[in-house]
């Protein structure tokens, strides 16, 4: 590889294959996969869903679904609850899409119903445990009040109820992901019956990507909407969601100084690059990447007892244990597998297949 | 404030003030600001620095150093160590301008002065208990061998020896900050001594912000290079480099969910705007930035109690224990301090002053 910078490599065979097994599993449970785009922000990665047939596709961020509207996709949910300071922006989007928000406030339910001249969808989020977003799903009165307001304005459609169960980043291993996703499911599931009883046919949409890889009961389940699955990465490995060698991006960062006597390497690849999120591994390390070698333009397994343990602005300090530690030169480039994918990819803006394929990301702020 | 999403919110007047007592405190001492850019990464604010009579600057990579070569700067030290697989853009960069560079590794030096057409400044970066890049202040051997390969090559010019002492970011007061210092100074005092008797006439360039806000003793410090100062943040507040009212950057963010039965509020405002650094205060929580309110126009102490406890890639949940939190409801705006600004302006790169003047940065990747 000639490269001089940090780059966000994209390994598209591993890519593909991640889509494809998400694809085959909605197809096989007969769930609607409306993948969380946040996670490539590509309007190239995207059209590999489109091809697959994926037809709506979830967002973080009101920029992000204009930036796909903009793109021909017209079935968007903005996973995120509504902002009632962007009326304006949501208005916009709803004239010309099918749009879905989370409405999970009563009186920005109110405000909502006022301030839209043309058609949403509302999905109301339900905290089963995470305890970050949304209405407890014990909480049946704010549940209640909120499907009151949303079926009494004209302009509010009822499509359901969204949970994000994040608990599950916790979990270690899949029995751990099944239990969280067992009790989430069946709240969710007790929700959707209470309001059937009372006359109101409810779909029920799940985004997690530990649960969405792993689960294979998606009882009432109408959505999923993962979307780190198209990359994984490190976090994902722990968690039990995937494998190593399902982690299709590494950033490849040029090695400018080794210390031998400290079993250290410093390369240039920082929390510019990376962002920061880390990992405590079983040892109790604080772990910002795994380290990789090149090999024929493609990336290996882990270098055992290699890892990212501090990141600066633009600096990566690695620990290598082993001997190994000797081959590695200044000029040298090495790879490193990525906490989270998300935030890595949200920093570089672009990605280079191993083919020499550069795909560009949407832009920061556009 | 007419906002409806994370905007990154500059008090040009704090700004201002900030460099005025960085230029202050360098005049009073004789020693040279050369600036460290990777903070702002702003045309505009480069040029608040240049009337102020900046005109050596500190860029931590070459992409930054490419950007303010085209803007017309002409003396520029990128701060990292020199990467061997850019001698292109190294030679490219020193035929225009007057380059000065970072080299710590013996081999490196070796290939540099075969690989550099164009005159070049060479620094080495001296440990002096950071721990991350540079050659040990003690490791005489290799200083010396630098030195040596340096003074030989024809196109590599000595210039001296840089230290960025960021163990200061250890430090809690001016105390700890003085006596981390006072140990480095008296270390790089002692290589130039050495250097001296051979004959060898060399700066000491020094870089943390936490001493060249603090500090007066710059004896034989030629240039002082602080990056941070000109906005400051949470964690110098907390290590002691400046007051709370000095931080210049606060990041704008909507209220979208309020939770006063767990006290939490949560906003749109998360990894993707503030990055994920964080401090540990002193009763042990972990804090992702620091609340205020806006009045007036301008933004207020931090509110007690309050500070950002979790963020995801668009959340932030903050805790606020006060009675206050009953004030706040969904569609208010409220402002984090960040906890390390460079990471937040480099996210959001672009600045809305109090005034409502855009400043743009330089484009990511750009």
């Amino acid at each position: 590889m000639n490269l001089f910078s940090p780059t966000l490599l994209l390994d598209k065979a591993r890519c593909l294959r991640n889509l494809d097994r998400m694809v085959d599993r909605a197809a096989r449970h007969s769930v609607t996969l409306a993948p969380h785009f946040k996670t490539h922000q590509a309007l190239e990665i995207a059209k590999w869903g489109k091809t697959r047939g994926v037809r709506e596709i979830t967002v973080s961020s009101i920029e992000m679904a204009y930036h796909f509207v903009s793109m021909g996709w017209e079935s968007i949910t903005i996973a995120f609850p509504v902002n009632i300071l962007a009326f304006f922006q949501l208005n916009e989007l709803a004239r010309k899409v099918s749009l879905n928000v989370f409405v999970n406030d009563v009186e920005v339910a109110k405000a909502l119903g006022k301030g839209m001249r043309y058609p949403v969808n509302c999905l109301i989020e339900v905290d089963t445990g995470y305890g970050r977003t949304g209405v407890l799903a014990s909480d049946t009165e704010t549940l209640e009040a909120l499907v009151q307001i949303i079926s009494d304005a004209p302009n509010l459609n009822l499509l359901g109820f969204y949970t994000h169960p994040g608990h599950t980043y916790a979990a270690r291993g899949v029995a751990e992901i099944s239990s969280i996703y067992r009790d989430t499911l069946a709240k969710l599931q007790q929700v959707k019956a209470h309001f059937a009883a009372k006359g109101h046919d409810v779909q029920l949409r799940l985004g997690d990507t530990p649960s969405c890889s792993t689960q294979d009961d998606f009882s009432d389940i109408s959505h999923i909407t993962p979307g780190n699955f198209i990359f994984y990465d490190v976090m994902q490995v722990q968690i039990g969601s995937c494998e190593v060698d399902d982690i299709a991006v590494a950033l490849a960062v040029p090695v400018v100084e080794t210390h031998p006597s400290r079993h250290e390497i410093i390369v240039h690849g920082g929390a510019v690059h990376l962002s920061k999120d880390a990992i405590i591994d079983e040892n109790g390390h604080r772990i910002f990447g795994w380290i990789v070698r090149f090999i024929d333009g493609k990336w290996g397994t882990p270098v055992a007892g290699a890892y990212v343990k501090a990141i600066s602005q633009e600096h990566g300090t690695i620990t290598w244990e082993g001997d190994s530690l000797q081959e590695v030169k200044p000029g040298d480039l090495l790879g490193i597998l990525p906490i989270h994918s998300c935030l890595t990819a949200d920093l570089m803006q672009e990605y280079l297949t191993l083919d020499g394929e550069v795909i560009r990301m949407r832009g920061r702020n556009g």
